[in-house]
């Protein structure tokens, strides 16, 4: 073909935070695909926080992504050319396309496919993809919440915490959200409608504003945040209060401490790490779920949509600086 | 009674470490029992580091011993006096009596009377008492330690870590030890049998020392240090690890943070906090199997006495300041 294919290469490692200066725009010949492959366009791209963690040569985490290659980066992409007998042209599939107009889907499992008209394409990169089942695990399989309990949402704006809002309503308990700004906490009521909404911007004391709307304590917590937002959960934990950890996009760039051993043992609390991959053996009848709150209509999508593969970068940057309502996408397809 | 009671109060919160300048020896009448009472004579007190946490009015912990009063402590005693049907003088009962001679047990539930036969009274402060009770059910319970895996005790040298270091053995756990000093390792080596000690004294990266003999990275932990040695844990623990903290002698003064959110997250680990309390229900079959085991031969006893009431002080002190091993006791009565 001799449309050339666009692709966002990793120029340097962020120390802190990302931006747009730590990536680069080039372009290179569209890949051939051999047999078994299939060449795929990119349509959409999700942005998650989670791959910062690769932005990085400090030892002790997941392998870092080598400067000059491609952006790492999950997306809904249209199969163009099949040399694979699962695939055809035109097919929605589900993969990692990494930041460019074009890939090759090389992997040996069956893909998954999509029904455009069952809900929107970009929605298995959010609410009922990753954010939606990392969401729906963390509650139920790791925390356990059961109606009635009081369930604490760190950035709850977010591709996670807006589908997290929803599915601890929908499980009967009471939710409180954190966010920041007035714009988010708006959206927390408005759209989510929560219990309670915290905008951790305009309050001087954490702690002291989740004890306000949390009299018998937090029984449990999706944090995705650490630092600062996690010391205030714990202080006002419950006994026998869960908190999973599912990210602490407070610290990214280090390796910062948390938490409160007092709390810890004297509520005798409980502190889970998550990955979403340990669960997707279970995410067939977890999407099934999520999928039938969405036909019913209480468990809505929220997308924030960037146009252009150029504009990835400052789409990523902008998930760690208090990004707008719902999951960041990028159009990558005019 | 003619007799006087020798008691010791708190006169000042420690900053720090605890030590003799912050309690005082004073004397009072003995106590005379009411409708429902007995008088007790102290003969064996049982120190643990517990108590250090209500040697403050920092607000958020439990209440503070106020300062005046008789320091708190848990102890066997033998009943002089009885005005309450279950207690006949000459019973050997598990009270708390606190640092004094002679006190009175008010308590509305039946006492908990010793067989001096059975085992030695002193037991009951520590194996077959609050330790060996604290580190099976951590052990158990909390963390579901599993034949085969490797079990990681800190501070092993201790009364609940020397425990602990054998429940994990009888359980089918690779046990290996964390303690400081040539005498504690060869404790660990000689006494408890472990598979590994390592002297964190002599260490000068615990993570290392730690990762050389736990190759396939720790399955669970009985955290009661916290502070570094919980770092090191962390950054060996393995996927899917529990650790369970059941106090945090490096910082018992100090709200320390602890951990590494990297680790907890990436190798989906548990932290869960313990307090003795909650088991309390399933305490007599608890006891019975560690009697069973003690009878056996496959749990043995150790104890560390410092004689004299008036040495109560220093030998709490001493509990901060890498103590002999064993269970840590004041002999009261000559």
């Amino acid at each position: 073909m001799a449309e050339p294919n666009r692709r966002v290469i990793v120029k340097a490692y962020p120390a802190d935070l990302p931006g747009p200066e730590h990536f680069a725009l080039e372009t290179a010949p569209v890949p051939v695909p051999a047999d078994g492959q299939a060449l795929v366009r990119t349509v959409w791209l999700g942005m998650d926080p989670f791959p910062r963690m690769q932005l990085t040569d400090r030892p002790g985490g997941p392998p870092p992504i080598p400067l000059g290659s491609v952006m790492i980066g999950r997306g809904v992409a249209r199969v163009v050319e099949s040399r694979r007998p699962d695939l055809e042209p035109g097919d929605w599939i589900v993969c990692d396309p990494g930041w460019q107009d074009h890939a090759l889907y090389t992997a040996a499992e069956t893909p998954r496919k999509l029904d455009p008209d069952a809900a929107p394409p970009s929605a298995a990169l959010g609410l009922l993809g990753p954010s939606g089942l990392t969401a729906y695990f963390t509650l139920t399989a790791k925390a356990g919440v059961k109606a009635g309990e009081t369930v604490v949402v760190t950035a709850a704006a977010g591709s996670v915490g807006s589908a997290a809002c929803q599915i601890a309503r929908n499980l009967g308990a009471r939710v409180v959200g954190i966010a920041g700004g007035a714009d988010q906490i708006a959206f927390l009521k408005d759209r989510l409608r929560v219990d309670a909404a915290i905008d951790w911007q305009a309050e001087p004391d954490l702690a002291t504003a989740l004890k306000a709307v949390c009299r018998d304590g937090i029984h449990a917590a999706l944090d995705t945040v650490g630092g600062a937002t996690h010391d205030a959960i714990m202080a006002n934990i419950a006994v026998g209060g869960r908190v999973v950890m599912a990210g602490f996009i407070s610290g990214y760039g280090e390796r910062k401490p948390y938490g409160n051993p007092h709390a810890v043992i004297f509520r005798r609390a409980t502190l889970a790490g998550f990955l979403l991959a340990d669960h997707m053996g279970d995410a067939p009848a977890a999407l099934d779920r999520l999928a039938g709150w969405y036909r019913e209509g209480s468990l809505d999508l929220f997308e924030n949509v960037t146009a252009g593969l150029e504009n990835a970068p400052a789409a990523f940057a902008g998930l760690f600086r208090s990004p707008p309502p719902g999951k960041q996408l990028v159009r990558v397809e005019p």
